[in-house]
């Protein structure tokens, strides 16, 4: 029977009073799933500050692709670390400038230990290095960095509350709010933080007189992953993907189907051939699909359907998206995977909302598809009693 | 004295057990109003399934201009064939798409079978066709319609818990939201899908050199109707206007009304004469004084007087973001008259939110009024009885 | 000990049979804070209804720069006339004509004494005349001035149960709204109501080629409290400072503090210099650090530390907005302060939201602080009592 107290998987009491040798066997065992473990270890009263905050930072850093695990984190850290250091160095700065603000204001610790303020701060740091025109280790970029990864932990307060009414998540509201503003303020030929306008998907310069490459293609799909983390190397976007599968195989499947999909929603607008190639095209349907299936729904065929389903809508957002936010220079990031996952859980269709998993009991789609099953069968034994 | 078990208005328990002459009689009986007992009759278990979704089908045609009645939906897709067929088709396939997606994914079945699934779906798919600039019968454009169709259902599904917070109906958000994603997404030069761009209604190419033409003005007033099908064929809106005229008599003159405060509005800021001649500065007018002269309130003189409130500011309101969405190339649809509307319902002034009925008991202007009546006469009763 | 009864810091019950000379003499002793109760005064019944009209219209002039207080209105109106008599002219008409519209459509009579619905339509109509070419005593402009006057408490009162869920004010969002729809209806070269494009303070055609002007960049943080009201006089800026002193001294130096952030701000972005000389750079930072220092929350040195964030937040945002909105030729208004202001009244962090005021307790900052004291030396005799 279904034993409520067991709810979050891990071991009893004695977690507080393991050895030091034990602790790293029980890190290696759980490693996989949302280590939740491993975070209530580091919580213990007395772990030093820095050490706790390696945990948060790495979690935050693996929120980004909607994992939640330090050790995804530190893999997606190298592969960053692995295609651009400056650009590393620029996500790590946002990372943690929003994660001390979190701590500073006085947020939810529970919230900061679980990385949720530090993933927006991130990919806006990470943004801003992409589309700076200053070159790498332009070093007066870390101040907008810092700044916009405090502006991040503000903005996740203030929506929390207005989410929250109808149990949606903060996502990356945030981020995409702030980068767009901060294009704004600087505008492409500013003195200080001059930088590159978008290139909408749609823009006719790029005559698409050539064939189609389809080995360029595929890759596409990959780079998708990576585009996640605006970063456009195939190395790095396999370790990602590694980086994911550890978290979760239904996740990792899901990406690629999603990213998958966006591309081929790319060739159904005819896009520019470079953003199919880059991934570009591809990393918003990879977001959809992950959100939808298995993360915020219980994993089933019908919640795989509306996976797909919010992969092509959040693919051709993302385009649509692109061209309107273009005639402004202004990149489209991931605001149409945003709204569609938002507009997912909404839903108040019967055949998907029946799988939907209050955003407090959300975990890796393996472990919500576990609870799921225990509780099933709990129900049937309960019925059974009776 | 009020009797609430007479609250529907139709005829008591007998309705299932009609011989079929009776059922004609009572369908040519009750042909007015929102046809209620109709769809009651069409939901007998035993009904075939293709039978009930003409219906739900015929009352999400006529729910764009917000009435609920199949006979008018029947009369107006007879004046958008006899407009244009290939745009009677693209229609029908939008229509369809987005109420069978609302089956699927297991919407409310009563919302269906109001036809609340279909209008949306409709006015995507029929404003394809107008922007499109592949010609008639360019049979891609099914595609577009289909997933446009489909998309809307979606949205519709999604807004709904966030509009209900504060009792407010979904309306046309979902079409406008979706059609302007979909002209953003593919753009003026798309190699599959090509539009012409909007021409905002204070376009200065148009030198208004010309005298104002009184006659034409009058028939823009008229087209008005039309134009909230897209349709600007005056035999086809007079039989639209008839179309509104058997669901609710009030209705089909404030649908004038404000056509023509539209008009007024479009010369206060002297705009395109095209836009006052081809009613396409009338129809925000008209759909703002339609929703508040007494469908979403108790019909009386101060809600007509707000009704005519609403046309100014729906008719402003559309100028204004069809200048401002023209930059971009984009068409406002009905997005003024639609947060107009949405705002009048939210008004807590004293003077109209007295009148407000709540949204799950709308039925037509005459509906409301005598159901308003008996219960002022009920209430009269009861306070002479104590 | 905290006595409720006497929570409004008034006298009590004789209030309503003073002689004519007490009146005034209590006028005199009241004339600082929101004088609340000169606002009873006017309130008692026999009062002809013109001079509460011009109670309520006075302390709707304050409410625009955030104070409640007639004495502040009729120095600040005083302030406008001087500077240009035709600019105060139109700001009567839109202050007069919404609050005449909050009298007639039923809004809360409490809401209207208070002056929440003229701040609006008050700086509808002053930026109507800012942005007009057509010069001043162009007489037509009284219309827009009366319809945008009105629309803004047809805003106001269905903002307010959106905002009310979350206990927001609605604040200027009627006024910014309004302002846009009616730049954008009109675009720069209407027939009737031509308007001067908005020049984003990114603009590149001012070269920056000179030298900075230090003490013109003085003057300009001064100026940025006038602009709060479009004016860019210094007499009357000063006036318009000691306006804010009667009500409150904190919110005056929050004014000057906030407005000299926003001057900083427009530096490390290296806006216009035009945009620094005249206050423009500054008056989002001066109304997004009064909002928050003081005003809406108990005033302290962490709340004092928030409303620094807040001015450069807003700051911030008003420069990214004025490019944004810019590219079609609008100017972004207040948006930046007001939606940060909100953001921060949303703001789960412990370290702000324990300072949080409900809106409906909100007063001058003194008097917020002064019941803040006694309540906690209330709290500390109760818990020393048991």
């Amino acid at each position: 029977m279904w034993s409520p107290e067991k709810e979050d998987g891990g071991p009893p009491a004695p977690a507080r009073s393991l050895t030091p040798r034990h602790r790293i066997l029980t890190a290696l065992l759980y490693c996989t799933g949302d280590m939740e473990h491993f975070g209530k270890i580091m919580e213990v009263p007395d772990r030093p500050f820095p050490l706790q905050l390696v945990d948060w930072l790495l979690r935050g850093v693996a929120r980004v692709i909607l994992a939640n695990n330090p050790l995804s984190g530190a893999l997606i850290l190298a592969a960053l670390v692995m295609a651009s250091p400056w650009q590393a160095l620029l996500g790590t700065v946002g990372l943690t400038a929003s994660t001390l603000t979190a701590v500073i204001i006085g947020q939810d610790s529970a919230e900061v230990a679980g990385g949720l303020h530090g993933f927006n701060g991130m990919l806006v740091s990470l943004l801003m290095g992409v589309f700076s025109s200053a070159g790498d280790w332009y070093w007066w970029l870390l101040l907008p960095a810092l700044l916009g990864g405090a502006t991040c932990t503000f903005l996740f307060s203030g929506l929390a509350p207005l989410l929250d009414k109808w149990d949606l998540p903060v996502a990356v509201f945030p981020f995409n709010m702030v980068i767009v503003l901060f294009l704004s303020a600087t505008g492409p030929h500013n003195a200080y933080f001059p930088h590159y306008p978008a290139t909408p998907p749609g823009a006719t310069e790029d005559l698409n007189h050539t064939m189609l490459d389809v080995p360029q293609l595929l890759q596409g799909v990959v780079l998708g992953v990576g585009q996640i983390y605006a970063c456009g190397a195939l190395p790095s976007t396999l370790l990602i993907l590694g980086a994911v599968l550890i978290f979760s195989p239904i996740m990792c499947v899901h990406a690629l189907l999603g990213s998958g999909i966006g591309t081929l929603v790319g060739l159904s607008l005819s896009v520019r051939h470079a953003a199919l190639y880059s991934g570009l095209a591809g990393f918003n349907g990879a977001l959809g699909c992950m959100a939808v299936g298995g993360l915020f729904f219980t994993f089933s065929w019908r919640t795989h359907l509306f996976a797909i389903a919010s992969a092509f809508l959040s693919a051709y957002a993302d385009i649509a998206l692109s061209n309107l936010l273009g005639t402004v220079g202004l990149p489209a990031c991931s605001w149409g995977a945003t709204l569609v996952a938002t507009l997912m859980l909404l839903l108040t269709a019967r055949n998907l909302s029946a799988y939907r998993i209050p955003i407090g009991r959300v975990g890796s789609p393996e472990h919500n598809l576990h609870k799921h099953r225990r509780w099933e069968e709990g129900a049937k034994e309960d019925s059974t009693d009776v």
